[in-house]
């Protein structure tokens, strides 16, 4: 089970997540690209610290929506959403390039990681978008309890998918994440390592109706924003690890 | 002697220059990369244009200033430059690759432009930002009564120059092109053809102050903002031709 | 009726509409305030040729989305919303009073203003906002089969609304606008001509389905984009004049 | 001796300085407009804060320059660095108006603030710029050895000026500040008590060459970046009440 976070997500002055003490630990570094977070200077040098540390890079790309953080969603058309994603994967392959890294997958930020998840005709965009660029890359969305429909609709693109679980988000039925809005959607340390520890053992979560899903993980989604989550992200991967 | 032109400059729902009637007659389109002028879809729209009409592409990278249009100094760091460069080459090289394209120099626009023609330290940045991309890509630059010493920090940087000279400017001693705040300064047309004639076939420009002054010219530099320009661009390329 | 047009659209370099051939021919200029379109610069000289013209002025708010032109919907909270109309009502008011203007109304541009009349939640939003902003400012929205119940929500906030109609757009027999997407939408000029004529005459306006729904409204929207719009406006000046 | 901040700093979803532990113990809240930190949440959070806790309100205007925090000098135009000022300053007078509160003065931001100091021209645009806004606003800048001549030209203006000092910053003979690129241009706490207490008491500071100049103050600047800052806000306010 590998682990991914979002990092580059500062901009300019003002700085976002503990990136440095996040990276020695993940396996999968979401990238920003600068349309909700990150800028060149921020991209180069995350891209130095993943190099570092020879983490996996993917491309973290966003509605254009910087004072939103990419979290409102915006009506694009789809020409308007596979020009934004080309341009931001564009952007990051090259500044990777330029430190001898390659990209390896794509995993839309906030609003249009939701609308994709919920919205088919925005994940068969978004899924276009990537088959059309000529990189090999992958697309990482929600391991859902639509995960086969998904993989149906990437085969058709020749994609491969990254499916992600949330080691923090209470899922519903559908194996969607609760809105962050309901009060427990988002699990306390015991109910988080308890959740890891199903999945891992199981392959299942238990969801907000108390259900077993079934749920088939590559990777689970860690955050790094305070040292609280840094000691976790170390727990978490020690819980993989055995 | 290649025709070059600024293009991609428009944003969102504004127009600025007439594209389409430009590609067909030019030989090196400079693209906005997003910074001064251009978008997502504007890069796209233009790259197809390039491809239409087989011209060749060019990064028309800029400070990050939209509203001035690129045409204000601002001070950056060599190392904020870099990445500010390395970003753009970056964005435009994907998606020319999205439609089969290879990038095949860069030419710094406006503010950038000038301060690197006058300032060698950031002409240093900006030739080391070229080095240090792994596609081997060319700069252009104006060619000047300095191309000598520009040609051999070049080669310190195994960098390919492409000197570009200017139709419808008047020029200082220096080769330097006299600032567009000076009367007399933009040639009116019989002025400008004059210069195109004596640079085809003198390898020279009369400068401000009278004097001839010896210019090697790879490309020239032309407007197509109307349809005079449109026009122009045509009678410019005919006299290249014979 | 009065005459109102969207000015003051420019950014930096980028020129939109003929402001200053518009000017002299309309009574109420809805003003960019620079979130999809207007700077300062362009704020300050489409204010002055207002001035120049003793023109009623009016801010005309967006979604923060340049690049979209404030033409996509946009997922605001109403405190983010409340927010972004009063910084831009107060930049605007300002930069007015520096010229000795006072505002006069609001009028919500694009997406925004679609949203608000499809929306009673955002409406209410946009009716709370203008009426917590302590000068005295009309609303303006769009004249439609709802404006009896319009006028009874912007009681509730103690404002006054501007009804306006459209000269060139087909109606729905919702009173609403016949998206710009269907086919015949945008009138040509005799139908525009006929569409002004009728509702001069009898306060109505033949629908899409070919029903006469009465329409009260104090101002008519007219299009400054190119010399053949400026004559229309002058135009239907004369058919409000006689 | 008033104490001053500044803040409203954060962007979006980024954080920056601790305003909520910095208002209660400050005079004068230095409040970022939108340019180089703050948007419309944040500025209408700031304010609320102000008025909480009873603080003069004044406007931080900045170059246009978000990624660089108006920390990169900018070429504009004197009539862009007025419509720019105008702007702000009037985006931050309105909502503050919807909050009761009026704006008090001006204190320009980062580049700017340092751009005016070493060039006369600039600082006669920014007091233009000022004098020309309807609303009677004071003029916050360095209190230099060159006071004299400051206050003349804004008398010339009508203008009043709040001099600040600074606390935690070395000065040159000049009474400008040193860089901060320089070792030891940023006091330690010793040194930055002591040189509060000098001031205090004599009316001086000791410069960078161990020179005694006078500065006449009105204002001591003081920082919120983290909770030592917070300790020491409240030691500094403690020596300025004996």
């Amino acid at each position: 089970m590998k682990l991914n976070c979002d990092l580059g997500e500062s901009y300019g002055a003002w700085k976002m997540g503990l990136d440095e003490a996040v990276m020695p630990h993940i396996d999968m570094a979401n990238i920003a690209c600068g349309f909700h977070g990150g800028d060149s200077d921020v991209l180069a040098y995350t891209l130095a610290l993943a190099k570092q540390h020879t983490v996996t890079i993917g491309a973290h790309p966003s509605y254009p929506d910087k004072q939103g953080f990419g979290r409102r969603s915006m009506a694009l058309t789809p020409q308007e959403l596979t020009n934004c994603l080309h341009y931001q994967i564009a952007a990051i392959e090259g500044m990777a390039k330029v430190q001898g890294l390659a990209l390896s997958y794509v995993k839309p930020h906030g609003a249009l990681y939701n609308d994709m998840m919920t919205d088919e005709t925005i994940l068969t965009t978004v899924m276009q978008a990537i088959a059309s660029y000529p990189s090999p890359l992958k697309l990482m969305l929600l391991a859902t309890a639509n995960a086969k429909s998904h993989q149906q609709l990437a085969k058709k693109y020749h994609l491969t998918l990254i499916l992600e679980a949330f080691a923090d988000r209470q899922y519903t039925d559908d194996g969607l994440l609760v809105s962050r809005k309901v009060a427990g959607s988002v699990h306390d340390k015991p109910a988080l390592i308890s959740q890891v520890k199903q999945l891992l053992a199981t392959g299942c979560v238990t969801t907000q109706s108390g259900k077993k899903l079934p749920l088939h993980a590559d990777s689970l989604c860690v955050h790094g924003d305070n040292a609280a989550g840094i000691i976790l992200i170390q727990e978490i991967k020690a819980l993989c690890q055995t």
